[in-house]
């Protein structure tokens, strides 16, 4: 089977221009089919702010109501994403930039919670993986904003890092995935404060171990949990590491693989 | 050869929800192929003015400063885009969100005037018809937002009028095209506070003439220009009047039919 990767860049890359150019340029070295899924970054929130429409985290995710829905949307899937796609183009790369909305890609259903109201927040049913195999057959690469929709008309808000694990798992059966996590740190680190303490490989044992000791908490949590769901579900390896060290990441010489 | 329409809906009907969906639900009836483009109507200007960002308008083109250019992205091709494409697959319409970014779909260059300077508005340079081929051939309806690059990694702001006449023309060597241009008048007026005076056929004579009568004005001149130079390469018909009798300007039996 055919390589192919999943690349998911954080918001702290996309908030900073000379880090999200050095990422397109690793990204358009990539031989073969890839998808590069990207958060939104601060963008979102300094836009909300400046019109006055109030924020609310809980766990690393944004509460989303019909006003933010509107900003996420406008950010995410239009200013975000086809700066990224114009980018590639000028790097020679033919790219084309979708939400889960275009084409079905991503069909979710809005989140229920017994206590919290997450909004317009979208959990994932089904990647349409029939259309990533026809737009790959045409030699596109995919630049995937986090946008989904309920087949309902309603457009949703979906985690980045659960966009990206989705879109990987779709196409385990088709292509040998690799799912590859950048961000700003190195990789997962024994100790938070310390670029250094990069943990190489991570397995299920160790992660229980460092979670049980607090030394992997709050917003790794569900990205480990994602790798996870990855690696059960076919994709043939997760790397988390530095989004400007994609190549290395790649590579495997980089950040944190996760193995089962 | 087949059929393919190619229908530009106004910024009115985007600003008002039920216009709106009454379009999309005649757009899902248009058997075939389809491309929906869309204007952007107040919601960039709103965003702007509550963002404290001022907006200039030229003979009712917007100049487009980079804070602007930001707006129009994310309004154009992300929040308008995403809503329409997710309304179209509730209508049970397979539809791809697209913009001129988008596959290197519209390339275009910044305008450059001797005197006005617009911005980062483009001017078309070239459309990639092989890729709406391609996408045609999954049996998918496209919406396209009149957002455009340079192919160096600039985003430029085009006019949806223009859009919609490029793709048109580029398509009419593989269909036998209809470009329609949707709005919120009956069609082109002789009388323009009087909706009943809808000439049904406007040729070249008659255009000269009431163009030097200024009964034919504005906003109404690029639309109308843009027509013919549809019609000047190959495109089969183009028919201006009300967006919401999208069906009877499709039969021909509402709005104004431009003639050689």
């Amino acid at each position: 089977m055919e390589s192919l990767y999943v690349i998911k860049i954080g918001g702290n890359i996309v908030d900073n221009p000379a880090l999200l150019t050095t990422c397109l340029q690793s990204f358009a070295k990539v031989k073969g089919q890839a998808i590069l899924v990207h958060g939104g970054g601060k963008m979102a929130t300094s836009m909300a702010e400046s019109m006055g429409i109030q924020q609310t985290m809980i766990d690393g995710r944004r509460l989303t109501d019909e006003e933010t829905l509107k900003i996420v949307t406008m950010v995410y899937a239009g200013y975000i994403n086809k700066n990224i796609v114009a980018q590639l183009h000028a790097l020679g790369v033919n790219a084309i930039g979708l939400s889960g909305v275009d084409g079905n890609l991503i069909r979710a259903h809005k989140r229920m919670h017994e206590s919290i109201d997450y909004g317009f927040v979208g959990d994932i049913d089904e990647v349409n993986t029939n259309l990533l195999l026809q737009l790959f057959s045409t030699n596109t690469k995919l630049v995937v904003a986090p946008i989904t929709h309920d087949g309902k008309g309603q457009v949703l808000n979906t985690n980045a890092d659960t966009v990206a694990q989705s879109l990987a798992t779709a196409l385990a059966s088709s292509y040998k995935v690799h799912l590859i996590y950048g961000f700003e740190k190195e990789g997962i680190l024994k100790n938070v404060n310390d670029n250094g303490s990069v943990i190489a490989h991570l397995n299920r044992p160790l992660y229980a171990t460092l979670k049980e000791q607090k030394m992997i908490f709050d917003g790794m949590i569900p990205k480990i949990d994602n790798a996870y769901a990855a690696l059960n579900n076919g994709v043939q390896s997760v790397i988390i590491g530095k989004a400007e060290k994609m190549i290395e990441l790649m590579n495997g010489t980089s950040g944190t693989t996760i193995t089962n």
